[in-house]
């Protein structure tokens, strides 16, 4: 049987707060009898999720009524400072107050980073929290840090995010030593800039599965688990994936409707466009870390609906039943000093 | 009638050398009668391509002998001290002389560039040349810039790839006011780092058709013309790109030959598919310049072919029949000092 864990979920967050949030948490529970989930919300969203539970769950699903919701475009400061009773606060309190193993918003990116730093503090040994995710892969993804959450980084916050990256594709890929490469504009020792090379000296040091240096295009061949940057780097590569992937839709797109002829022929090559279509799908990567947190945060795509809200779901249970925290601690500690 | 002009080829350069660079040459002389071209390379290269020419061509078809070739993996330091009679950098010194008005080459670019340098100088007013090159965008293609040049910049030298750039894109569009927007993690004012935020202040004072920060996914909105960055983030923007789009690719490939049903689907999608691929087609958009050097310098991508190079050729006469140099220099002259 799989560890019991349970995971708090803001049922505000996002676009569509509680009509993606509340089914993805029904069709948690229903899948997964190890799995108890907490809501926080509103006390009108919770009293409806209640009604919709219709008492199939019994304690596995719980409630935390809040008074506050953080809008998507608040500042994260005013966020912080004003809205101590918000729906997206009281997930990550639950986490603190070791009632929750794990916490998902789709809220306000910034807030959350914002109040999980104040509220969670880091973990030993880190600096500055990072943001990782899956992206695709040729045989299976690979995960990304940090996103966004700093603009300029160290070459020893560099190591600390390929430490906690090679924590989390282990547990989310199931595999023993990911290997951990860093984003370079170069694959030989001597390119890039000094960061990026002292971080190469210090992961060859690291103990960790350390390949070396990988170009933009590294980035999807599955020769690699894990790839570290910085926040801007990452963020600016993270995105134009998506700016490539949804040019390429565009561009298929049209030549599909062509003309009328292309339209059958768009018709007949349905599924296998279908198919491509789901394996590049968003949603199916859902559910973006904040790592070096005491406390397992994640950030679920403000868009997120039922099924991209669940992937988040499950990136939480399986941090928190792998015991992401701990691992992390310990591979800290198994650093040269 | 179209302004004549002179480009010098080095026809030893890239994975292919004379047997892209010949071909494409005698296709560049039949179909624009208002260039000449010269051919750089090895005495026995410019023999047989002498021998292809059959006289067709007179005088618009020039040779200069070089004795040396520079390897793809060769250091430019190497390159620039040891091959003095090189082709890559015989096709430059033409340029140099004033002989030829732009000069390409499919060769090491490390070499290429550091040789550029040394014998062109740079324009006044720039410090560091950059690499521009356009990418497929939504409705017409979008110059980017550094793509690999410079590691780490000044906001000073984002305004000047910008205004580089924006000449580019001008002359290559052939658009009045090219938009041009800074690569950042954001579109907010407060976005970013420091370099970026104060290129942003330059920028909004420069004159140019500035439209703010532009994140990943802007970048093929077409919503703008030019978007410059540093070239570590630039290059790692290019290089995901060229990843994402094989990836997709492979994908595509994979989902129509999963079954025999597929593989007749497939079939009968071929020529939308075919399309897809041409308006992708990397060698679409060979030839990148090298802006910022006292001469037109254009880098072809070393695994070039015919097609391929013919396409940066395009990128030297338009370059140099609209005078690329002086609009550069105008457009410093103009800045507020």
């Amino acid at each position: 049987m799989s560890r019991k864990v349970t995971i708090a979920l803001d049922a505000m967050g996002g676009d569509r707060g509680s009509d993606a949030v509340v089914p993805a948490a029904l069709a948690t529970l229903e899948r997964d009898d190890s799995v108890s989930l907490i809501l926080v919300g509103l006390p009108e969203v919770l009293e409806q999720a209640r009604r919709d539970a219709k008492d199939r769950y019994g304690s596995r699903l719980g409630f935390k009524p809040a008074t506050e919701v953080v809008t998507m475009d608040e500042l994260p400061a005013d966020a912080l400072r004003r809205k101590k009773d918000s729906s997206l606060r009281g997930a990550i309190e639950l986490v603190k107050e070791g009632v929750a193993d794990a916490c998902v918003s789709s809220g306000n990116t910034g807030a959350l980073m914002a109040t999980a730093r104040y509220v969670l503090k880091m973990l030993p040994g880190i600096d500055r929290p990072a943001i990782i995710s899956a992206v695709p892969g040729r045989e299976r993804p690979t995960y990304m840090l940090d996103l966004g959450a700093n603009v300029g980084c160290t070459p020893q916050q560099l190591l600390q995010f390929a430490l906690m990256g090679s924590v989390v594709a282990s547990d989310m890929l199931d595999v023993a030593r990911p290997r951990v490469g860093l984003l370079n504009i170069g694959v030989e020792d001597i390119k890039g800039n000094e960061v990026v090379r002292e971080a190469g000296e210090l992961l060859s040091k690291s103990g960790l599965n350390y390949i070396g240096f990988v170009e933009g295009d590294g980035i999807f061949h599955s020769d690699v688990d894990v790839v570290v940057s910085d926040g801007f780097v990452g963020n600016v590569a993270l995105k134009t994936m998506e700016g490539v992937a949804k040019l390429i839709a565009a561009f298929l797109k049209e030549e599909f409707q062509r003309n009328a002829l292309r339209g059958i022929q768009g018709l007949i090559a349905k599924s296998a466009l279908e198919a491509l279509k789901e394996r590049l799908d968003a949603r199916r990567y859902n559910g973006a870390s904040l790592v070096g947190l005491n406390g397992i945060v994640i950030k679920s795509h403000g868009s997120a609906d039922q099924f991209a809200f669940e992937n988040a779901v499950k990136t939480a249970i399986v941090e928190a039943r792998k015991g992401i925290l701990v691992q992390i601690g310990q591979l800290i500690e198994s650093q040269p000093h």
